[in-house]
């Protein structure tokens, strides 16, 4: 993309209404602009991250196997009435008539329609397990929406549904998101750490949530410091096998780490006192298993192997996705700006040409994009008339990893200048040279 | 994907509440499910396909230059306010109160939003010609959602909208959107055929509505034979050459095409007589030059290169995106179900083992599956111990383009059976040999 035909609107001041540094940042790189309270338009810099996240949610979880569809946003409140919830869930859900009065809502999770979307079509255990998921707009009525796209009201999430036969399936099916959550963050540069974690609303007995530190996090989470080191890495896992999976969630959840919702003081002094912290955390998703609190209220049922009929046993797993942009860059910025991790990056390098309108520098960049994009990489091209601080700024506040600095001095000698946004070193090295180090880089984050 | 893990409720019985046939074989092929009048579920297949008309329309929105972003469902009614259309637009608009009773609605349309964007953002003409879209999910509250999501309720659409500092410039924006849809469509497999159309409520001077012929279409349609014989094909367009992009343009519409709230009886009399058509048009999306209207009444105006300060001319360009998957199936079926084009199927091909269980049969099978997968292709592998009428009846109806049989009798020759559903041609051929057919087909749509 050349930055000339973009719509990259930076501001120069920091907005007065932002209070947390991933709002304020988010203002100011042109990713976002409040319509109202808590609901934002995603402008293109922050819908093409909004993009890669969703993206790697998609890839991870078809890894683990799970079925993608999607359920509309409007839902109708007959289907809540089945299970309670209608109720139940106070001020939060927006409530919504139509033009013939009928009641509906903008689904706030979709618990009971996938319930009903399952027992409309799936009665025998010979089609489990079965694991449908989408990603979608969500609403929440907040009644004070704040630092903005992570605590907003119309928010994108991915919410999975797990239906097993019995609650050992059910089990694994829980431990599969874990580990696939697991991987998913790792791919977005986080560490998100899963904490034992009280149901809230969606009710249950077992869940986690994912936590990722930060000093502006909601939760007060305290932790053994060993938790942070661990990584799942490149290991190719078996999605099928219950020991392997299982295996991996003891790894990641033995050392202590939880939220002050379920702080075990006892249990925090028995780690080694240097070790222990006590810090704040993001929530970026939650696992739940929840057995058979809707199938048995909304009669969603499957026969056995023994002819048996009996309610399904159900989880519901979620990420928020368009939370995590605020989540990573709460994690991953300096002064100057956003540090893009390589994963979720809007694009791969950004190249500032010094001096543009000169006809070497003009061509050296040009040939340099078209060769990533000839490399599978999108580089975003400032070829604007501005001065080198100006782009220089521009690239530090949006927070591409890599940068390629081309200018007459360094064309005289052969060489382009390859930036890294998080170390801020420079190396210079000949065009294709660079595009061969980016290359390298980018092949590790597909 | 192996269908023994996939989610595929295909109906056995004609549903009873279908009336035309994209409804009722997107019902029977389980590719949506109704959750209440005009609101749909997209299960897995029918969701593969949305994302794939979606990908297109990304894919030729970026080839002609313009600008992805997202503007969420729910919107201020202060926005519509502004223009006058909180009061005008009707009881289709679905109007909301939040918790503190403020007036909301669920965005039918977003050329209020975006100009409120466009004001916020930009004031010079030198930041133009700018075009930015978004496809996101809309509402309308027809009084009688019909035809499944032909006439939903909750739809999925792209709409784009252009910013130009003169008339001139935002014609050819217009041009360039009506060129950009007819590359769009034609991916799809469709003819569509930009009519003169009435501008309706968004107002406006010039507009188009493409149709697509079908004897289900809600618009009478007279046109001459000739102007459905017209493509694009794989030209290479210069979208910024105005003339070039008019040219194409003048190419598409000089032919008589008209629907009925536009005919004109005696230009359609000058039509040779063997050519003249009457039928019937889906209206698959609408493109419209409407000038200042909305920037004259929201202040979004630029400064010009003379420094004068003028309303931003704008026009704005809609594709009707969960619309098609019913527009493109009533163009392109038989009795036995679907038949998708090749650039939007969910899967490239499937495969039916004849034999499941057969030790050889599977091997072949698991091959001819990895092979797919490695040359880019995605398989359906119809893995289920059903008896091979069965298998061929669910392809059959769900519609993969290309079926690859594979049984004991064949492999015994070394040889697979690959078959065309539109025309139900088989050919056999060696599973490599398949594989490289596929490979070759496919690569005219990418």
């Amino acid at each position: 993309m050349r930055l000339s035909r973009y719509f990259l609107p930076v501001l120069k001041e920091n907005p007065a209404e932002a209070q947390i540094v991933s709002h304020r940042l988010m203002l100011r790189a042109g990713m976002i602009k409040q319509q109202t309270a808590g609901i934002y338009s995603w402008l293109p810099l922050g819908f093409k991250v909004l993009k890669r996240i969703e993206q790697i949610v998609h890839e991870e979880q078809e890894r683990a196997g799970h079925i993608a569809l999607l359920m509309p946003t409007l839902q109708p409140a007959d289907l809540w009435r089945e299970s309670g919830r209608y109720e139940d869930y106070g001020q939060e859900m927006l409530r919504i008539k139509d033009r013939h009065g009928r009641d509906m809502l903008y689904g706030p999770t979709n618990e009971e329609m996938i319930t009903d979307i399952f027992r409309s079509h799936v009665g025998s255990y010979k089609d489990l397990p079965l694991t449908l998921y989408h990603v979608q707009w969500k609403f929440r009525d907040e009644v004070r929406p704040r630092f903005g796209v992570m605590r907003g009201r119309e928010f994108y999430m991915k919410d999975g549904y797990t239906f097993d036969v019995d609650k050992a399936s059910a089990l694994h099916a829980y431990n599969r998101h874990m580990v696939a959550y697991l991987r998913t963050y790792e791919r977005m540069g986080l560490t998100a750490i899963p904490m034992r974690a009280d149901s809230g609303p969606i009710g249950g007995d077992d869940t986690h949530e994912f936590l990722v530190l930060a000093e502006t996090g909601e939760s007060e989470v305290f932790y053994d410091q060993a938790v942070t080191e661990l990584t799942l890495g490149e290991r190719a896992v078996d999605f099928d096998n219950r020991d392997e999976v299982a295996a991996i969630c003891d790894e990641f959840t033995t050392l202590y780490a939880r939220t002050d919702e379920t702080h075990d003081e006892a249990l925090f002094n028995a780690v080694p006192e240097d070790r222990r912290r006590v810090g704040r955390g993001i929530e970026v998703g939650q696992i739940f298993y929840f057995g058979t609190k809707y199938s048995e209220a909304m009669g969603a049922t499957v026969v056995t192997q023994d002819g048996n009929r009996v309610p399904v046993e159900m989880g519901s797993h979620g990420i928020g996705v368009s939370r995590l942009l605020g989540a990573i860059i709460e994690a991953s910025h300096d002064d100057k700006g956003i540090i893009w991790p390589e994963g979720v990056t809007p694009f791969h390098a950004g190249i500032v040409n010094l001096k543009q309108g000169d006809a070497e520098a003009d061509a050296a960049c040009e040939s340099l994009y078209k060769a990533l994009a000839g490399a599978g990489l999108e580089a975003l091209y400032d070829d604007r008339s501005e001065r080198a601080g100006a782009k220089f700024a521009t690239m530090d506040l949006i927070g591409l990893p890599w940068r390629i600095t081309v200018g007459p001095r360094g064309l005289a000698k052969g060489v382009v200048e390859l930036t890294s946004r998080r170390s801020g070193e420079s190396v210079e090295m000949s065009p294709e040279a660079a595009v061969a180090r980016l290359v390298e880089i980018y092949a590790q984050h597909r």
